[in-house]
């Protein structure tokens, strides 16, 4: 039997595997704590906003994962390069890659956590596609059955989000969405997952 | 004045310099046709179904490009890894770098070649958010202004052709879409783009 065989017999799927190959049975707080100090003190800009650290859970040399405003689905979080870049044609091939492999990890990472069963990644590049902020950035959501009555819903949700989180990013707005606080802690519990 | 400043001041984008820095001022012709040759004895694989390679337009050591059954929107193609893989988190770094780089470079060819200003790309990754064809494969879609009434409708669209595109990919299926020489004429052309 093999490693994933053994796992799945114990109910664990294929991104729960990946989760465990990082970060083994160890005991996660500690480690969670010193990484989010570390975190804490780097610089993320999405466009012309500066973004918490606090609601930063993951982040690699060139790209980094952030929690969302008002999320669609549980789990439901932007993946950006570091470098402000306005259209995907723009990233290098070093920043593409490792943009995509953030992705990758941390939508696998977001999937088992959620028990959900699928995964819908989207880049609206360009402000004809959507895209309101701009700086490159994946929008990541796990899916289950049924979440939707039709399955490109999600996507409506994405432009209103899409629009919300622009206006709610303009300073000169006042703060109705989600506390800073909630997105912390929402951030805090996804950084424990790719130790 | 830099050569991108140049090519702007000829009226030509961003993008349409990415193409004259691969293809340059050189006839295309004889060219498009010995990759055409070469092309045609390569194996394509989407899921169960076998890939006519005339419908073909791009390749890359891991990856490949295919014009679509029912466009969405003129340029919608779709993007695949070689291998047969269901998940897009079982790609290998290899592949997923190699597929997203193959990814912006068709997108950034044909959203000059079709003239637009924005491009859509979407992994529906797993059957619950809307895949059809168990076979990772990237929609990306050139966008323009006012092509869809609102953003997200074209996702709808997306949908219905995924579910079309199975059932023609049926062999048991009378195929009543576009005839292969019409695809066959429609990858001629895109593939002159991307010497």
């Amino acid at each position: 039997m093999t490693k994933l065989q053994l796992l799945s017999s114990l109910g664990l799927g294929r991104n729960c595997f990946i989760r465990i190959s990082w970060g083994g049975f160890r005991t996660i707080s500690s480690s969670t704590a010193a990484l989010t100090a570390k975190m804490s003190t780097e610089c993320y800009t999405f466009g012309p906003y500066k973004i918490d650290p606090k609601e930063v859970f993951y982040s690699s040399p060139l790209s980094y994962a952030m929690v969302n405003l008002r999320p669609v689905v549980p789990g439901n979080v932007l993946v950006c390069p570091r470098r402000e870049v306005k259209r995907f044609v723009d990233l290098t091939v070093d920043e593409t890659s490792d943009l995509w492999q953030t992705a990758q990890r941390v939508g696998g990472g977001l999937e088992c956590h959620h028990k959900a069963s699928s995964l819908t990644f989207t880049i609206q590049d360009g402000p004809q596609s959507g895209q309101t902020v701009p700086h490159v950035h994946i929008h990541i959501l796990p899916r289950r059955e049924g979440d939707f009555e039709r399955n490109d819903e999600i996507y409506d949700a994405i432009d209103v989000k899409e629009k919300e989180m622009q206006e709610t990013l303009d300073l000169d707005k006042e703060r109705k969405d989600r506390s800073p606080e909630e997105m912390s802690r929402e951030a805090d519990e996804y950084r424990s997952l790719f130790l």
